[in-house]
């Protein structure tokens, strides 16, 4: 059995369990072609399975359909560095906002990464925040469509509305939800309230109507599940949510890579030269190959367990591309050595992209920081 | 046994055993006297017990002393209108602003109202603080030294230091405090840490470090014997703390009147024009009298339940002429309905005058509004 909430996820990740447990729904073919007929195309993300369910999806399509366009929400706990496992999410989000031409709400969760990690200052979690927005800026996004939202700086316009969820939650239900007990700090009992509120401000602040959209990391699904009734208790529509997978840990495994604990100085930092990535993966990346290179010719790899295999998925589009690469790998035509060295050279391109970026973004910040219109 | 906490005050209130159960300390002949060394008067709600306890009041003083003024905070949860046994405090406070000088926060819980009022929807609770504020900028402050605080309206500078104060506190001791239980809502929980703010927001903003003295009925106690501790680990002073019993109930005994339960239509409002006040004392007030004229004659009357004695405490300042009518009553001179007739006449000089107050309050709320500086 494994735990898989927003503060938690331990063991393997059963995903077929999940969609149960969650009462949320996998993405069918139907979906997808929807998706695609509205988009022009699907996401590698989206043909691969890396987003698997969802809540709502059709209503908001239709509405999309209909022309009352969505908007999307997604976020981020800055509490360290991103690292790759992150930027997968961020980069189908962006897609959405290319394809859909729609605005996104991008949340810092500030105050709960300060009320959650006991050892970080307040002052450090501020640092925090202004490197991770670098690094969302960077990503690509439209800053004439990207709203940040911080949590603590923009508390004026969040905090009235979530007292107005949090009266509709009790005690119980986030301590069901979340593993909370009474040791947890009154803070952090409360945080779901505002992790709740971009899921209906901006049709608050706009005066509109339209459907959200929120992409997450399935982990995540549990703020939602709490809310999504509670916020239709509000006189406003349930948010439509996209679930993705986890990133395979870079060690191997089916459960959550994440910088908090055990990935420490293992996991790809966006601001990793070319030198540390190639060590990194070389030198941690679980293979799902033979033990020799004679056995590995012989017996051939299992892509499905092989972390440079997996990422590629992340980084390779092309489907005909990435399909050669895990036959040839089963085969023992590649060795480890040499989908390693594949997916290092993936990556650092998209590094030094993202780097360049970064630096540009600096100066960028402002234009993303949400004003009242 | 009687239980008292801001949530609750249910039974006959024995402040002797407040005084040992919230480990408060009476003030005593010398406290008094360093106040009046200092002031150079003592208030009546000081000289008549009214003002009973204190925490820290001396350290208070003796800054004040040095020349390190304090602030004072006080509150109000603007849940509906307020009556008389609301503003006794607060013409204390009054009085401590005029005579020490100093600046006044007072704050507007309209969130802990909303949180904890399951009846009462976010747009009432906004109509009630702005009835309030008119209630309170009427009762005569300074709007140069007299900043209020709404929390929703105020929650930019609040949330942010709010959460410094929640991640110290558990939902035990909240519990413990207030008697909550996991069907309490999540944010009736958070709420303690907004209310504790003002105790040191004032020398956050303005890069001070004064100490704050807050005067409040005993019941708010446990608010502040949960944060004192935690403002403390933030760096700040803990705040001085003054107490006052609650004024007796309009139909007597020994807890608190108030407007939530029982009282309903019985208090006397400050919006009661003349005839009402006079109609609700004659009907409701408690007397202490006897049965008949001639038993009352000849047994005499107790004022020490008699209501309209008991309320004179707050309306007659004169010692002397106090002290009269009490004997008198006692003595069985002055009947019950002639206490009462003065007692209405004293309310209806200062709900007049409060009442033309008031309607030039409508034009003020701009100039106590904190803006910040």
């Amino acid at each position: 059995m494994s735990t898989v909430n927003p503060y938690e996820v331990e063991g393997a990740v059963d995903y077929e369990r999940l969609v149960l447990e969650f009462g949320i729904k996998k993405l069918t073919e139907e979906d997808l072609k929807q998706i695609k007929e509205l988009a022009g195309e699907l996401h590698p993300q989206l043909r691969r399975g890396i987003f698997f369910a969802h809540r709502d999806l059709k209503w908001c399509l239709d509405e999309y359909k209909k022309g009352n366009k969505f908007f999307l929400y997604t976020g981020r706990g800055p509490s360290g560095p991103i690292h790759l496992g992150h930027v997968g999410t961020w980069r189908f989000v962006k897609w959405l906002q290319d394809v859909f031409d729609v605005d996104l709400w991008f949340q810092f969760t500030d105050d709960e990464k300060f009320l959650f990690k006991q050892d970080k200052s307040y002052e450090e979690i501020q640092d925090w925040t202004y490197e991770n927005m670098l690094d969302v800026i960077a990503l690509g996004f439209d800053p004439k469509k990207t709203h940040f939202l911080i949590d603590t700086k923009h508390a004026g316009i969040m905090y009235p509305e979530a007292i107005k969820v949090a009266k509709k939650i009790t005690t119980s239900q986030v301590k069901g939800a979340f593993g909370f007990t009474d040791s947890n700090n009154i803070g952090s009992i409360f945080y779901t309230a505002m992790q709740t509120v971009p899921a209906f401000l901006p049709n608050v602040l706009r005066n509109e109507n339209r459907p959200c959209l929120i992409p997450l990391g399935v982990d995540q699904d549990p703020h939602f599940r709490i809310s999504r009734d509670v916020i239709e208790k509000l006189g406003h529509k349930k948010p439509a949510i996209l679930h993705a997978k986890f990133m395979t840990p870079m060690t191997g495994g089916e459960g959550k890579q994440s910088t908090d604990k055990g990935g420490e100085g293992k996991d790809i930092l966006l601001t990793d030269d070319p030198k540390t990535v190639k060590k990194k993966i070389n030198k941690y990346a679980f293979s799902g190959g033979q033990d020799t290179v004679e056995e590995h010719r012989k017996l051939g790899g299992n892509p499905d367990i092989d972390v440079a295999c997996q990422w590629m998925q992340y980084f390779e589009d092309d489907d005909e591309k990435l399909q050669e690469m895990y036959d040839k790998y089963r085969k023992g035509e590649l060795l480890s050595g040499e989908v390693k060295a594949m997916l290092i050279d993936k990556i650092n391109e998209f590094l030094a992209e993202h780097q360049k970026r970064r630096k540009e973004a600096e100066n960028q910040i402002e234009d993303f920081l949400y004003k009242p219109e």
